[in-house]
């Protein structure tokens, strides 16, 4: 029996952990707007789709209960739901805690306990926005401590999803957190963050069940660097942040436990991403994955458990929309496209790779590279500051090898139906389920359908 | 009885750490071109002074032996040299390991045990500047443990400063590390240093002084972004590299080790630099500081024994030349003056920022800013990317807590005889102690003074 805590932090990257399968593939992506960022605003229609199989579903076969604790952002309308697509359990809330909105014009996100919301951030769940406080991340601290202390006395395998808000843009921490950092209030947040990790990890060593769960910690894009530095972080030596498939919107730290298994404080250079997570699972529950689909995610155990120091030299696919903009392949990464945001966006402040400007890389026109890709060695050049030269040996042997890769992903592969495509004000959380009971309805504005239009 | 191995990798900071004081107190600086960097290449007339105190010097006082093994850089002239200057061994060169030159127009560096001459770099001392193969690190790392046996034996307690030449340009590494790393020639020899450290560590614990040996590692700038990606490392977040006087230039990681004394794994926030260990050295050695002159380094022996978590909010005052270029204090840091490099160099391809670019700040013409510094919060915004708004009030705060500290330090400083100003075909290193016996002497050209003149 092995049990799982999962904890990471955009929508496309949730969607590919809970599927094994790249984000173009199962539907969360939009065809709208050429290689612009998509996300999971309360317009979006769309959601998970009923065709994708998740990660708790094939876990059930084992007897394993899920439970989320966190952001869902998975679709917030009702068919959507984490308890309608795997999930036994759920305590959070289907998108993220922007707001204090005028609830005529646009309603607070609720807050949902399982099937039913219990209220809605910035009214019953306090967020304040002058200070920072805010103790949504001990709430669900204390509800991921509960599940798993239910479970354990049950003897039954848990799946825990521990998916906090915390560090995103408006950046709270709990009293006690703020002003406790050398980094301000977003220091604060990481610093609760960490402790809570923390806390989970001594409280599976209290239930002494750490022998038998394998929890796994990382994010799900680098720091954002728009909201720097107030309330965003810092992606060390790479380049540009959240919102870009350079480096740093891209790659990730990562941490494997799993006491008497995986061996501490050793450093893996195994190429790894979030969609692993649902084929390493599978392996370590002994569910055989779904044959019936292609699945992007790779097994680990080989590589966790120490059997093996590296997998295959497997490739990873950047994409916006449905654009593939860059593939790495061992530590060379082939530029296909080049973009960080519009003129008028970056005209206008926005800019997620301030400080940073690399000519031809970071650009601010959707650049086509096809014919004569820009290509970064990640090992000697982790910040994509040095292209290599189209003139040398090394560019050539490169290409030689990545060019193939490219064909053969491109021609087998099959998009699923894009899910971010429409937007309708009708559909935001005026009324969610529980509602009623509470006093807490909204009146529902006329339908009103449109093309959903991405900024960046 | 407590011995010391302080390893280290500009010639400033050198003078810094073995002196306790600003360079701009103890000489190795240039008054020649305002704010230039000055270094000690082969045509330096000048070296350390004999006003000057060093480390070794005030140990012998309570019996400690020292030896220099590495790079020296404090001038080659032969009054300049370590055994002249308070150490009783040394074994490595002068100058930085340049070359291979054409030895009628500029002869390669030698390499001396102690007093003499041994051969010189690219000649007897092999450095394949095509492979990348050098045995330099290995011969260093020997050298050092043997030092430390001898003195083991003898139960005397001894100063050993580990200064290799590695990681500079041109980067070399032994044969067992070329290769080897995941970040080409620059990382095998970060590798080849890691181990040789780790080397050093397990020597101290196989004699059994493990207990009584303070082992303090750090690097004199930050990576040399010129240099890169082949040849030169990464600033993580930090901006620019060496030569400037921006984080990426100054800020160093750094490592103490005394088991027994110092708890393992333990993170500190106290600001320190290089000049620090002169005084620490000198508390953990019981031997009272000069008292004749003005000591810029503190005793760090609080926060390393862990008695205090804090010393004093101490400044951190960055020069380049005699200019103040830049303070810290606490969390804050003053640019009183910026530029990475001229406008000249820059556009010969020569770049300290490369792929960074902060409007007013890593500037191309020597910019003053003393009516209005521009101030960043290196805690939230460790990149120096966000200069705080001159018009918040955080800023006037920060600025009346600066001001007085900045007047206060140039009204009583008391700045040293410039030693970096003149130059001199005639000083170089064509016929150093010892050549005689080896047939390696060369001819000493006609004496031709000028002022140094510095590009960056």
């Amino acid at each position: 029996m092995t049990s799982f805590c999962l904890s990471v932090i955009l929508t496309t990257a949730r969607a590919a952990l809970l599927t094994g399968r790249l984000p173009v593939r199962n539907g969360f992506y939009t065809t709208n707007a050429h290689a612009r960022n998509a996300y999971t605003p309360q317009e979006i229609v769309g959601g998970i789709s009923k065709d994708e199989i998740l990660l708790p579903q094939m876990l059930k076969k084992k007897g394993y209960v899920s439970k989320i604790v966190g952001k869902w952002h998975l679709g917030h309308r009702p068919q959507y739901l984490p308890l309608e697509n795997g999930f036994d359990e759920w305590f959070g809330a289907p998108n993220c805690h922007f707001g204090p909105y005028n609830s005529s014009i646009r309603p607070n996100i609720p807050v949902y306990n399982n099937s039913e919301m219990l209220g809605r951030y910035y009214e019953e769940f306090k967020i304040n926005r002058k200070t920072g406080e805010s103790n949504l991340t001990e709430i669900y601290l204390m509800e991921g401590l509960d599940f798993i202390l239910r479970q354990t006395k049950a003897r039954r395998p848990f799946f825990l999803y521990w998916a906090p808000d915390a560090t995103h843009a408006p950046v709270y921490a709990s009293k006690r957190f703020l002003g406790k950092s050398q980094r301000g209030r977003y220091g604060d947040a990481v610093m609760e963050l960490d402790y809570s990790i923390g806390q989970i990890l001594s409280w599976l060593q209290t239930l002494g069940i750490d022998n038998n769960t394998f929890v796994f910690f990382t994010s799900d894009n680098g720091a954002a660097l728009i909201s720097a530095p107030n309330e965003g972080g810092s992606n060390g030596p790479f380049l540009c942040g959240k919102q870009t498939t350079f480096e740093g919107g891209m790659r990730e730290p990562a941490i494997a436990w799993w006491p008497g298994h995986i061996k501490e404080g050793t450093v893996s250079f195994q190429l790894a991403n979030v969609m692993d997570l649902f084929t390493t699972s599978l392996a370590l529950a002994g569910v055989s994955p779904p044959n019936d689909r292609t699945l992007d995610g790779l097994d680990l155990t080989p590589v966790l458990l120490n059997r093996s120091h590296t997998l295959q030299n497997r490739p990873i696919f950047y994409y916006r929309g449905n654009e593939l903009m860059a593939v790495r392949l061992g530590q060379y990464k082939a530029h296909y496209w080049t973009w960080s945001n519009s003129w008028e966006e970056f005209k206008k402040g926005i800019n997620f790779c301030p400080g940073q400007e690399i000519p031809d890389v970071t650009t601010h026109e959707q650049k086509e590279h096809t014919m004569q890709p820009i290509i970064f060695h990640l090992g000697r050049d982790p910040g994509e500051k040095f292209p290599i030269s189209v003139l040398s040996k090394e560019y050539h042997d490169v290409l030689s090898r990545i060019s193939p890769v490219v064909e053969q992903h491109k021609k087998t592969l099959v998009p699923g139906a894009p899910q971010l495509n429409m937007c309708d004000v009708a559909v935001m959380n005026w009324a969610p389920a529980g509602c009623e009971k509470l006093g807490k309805c909204l009146k529902v504005p006329k339908s009103e359908p449109w093309k959903c239009d991405w900024p960046h």
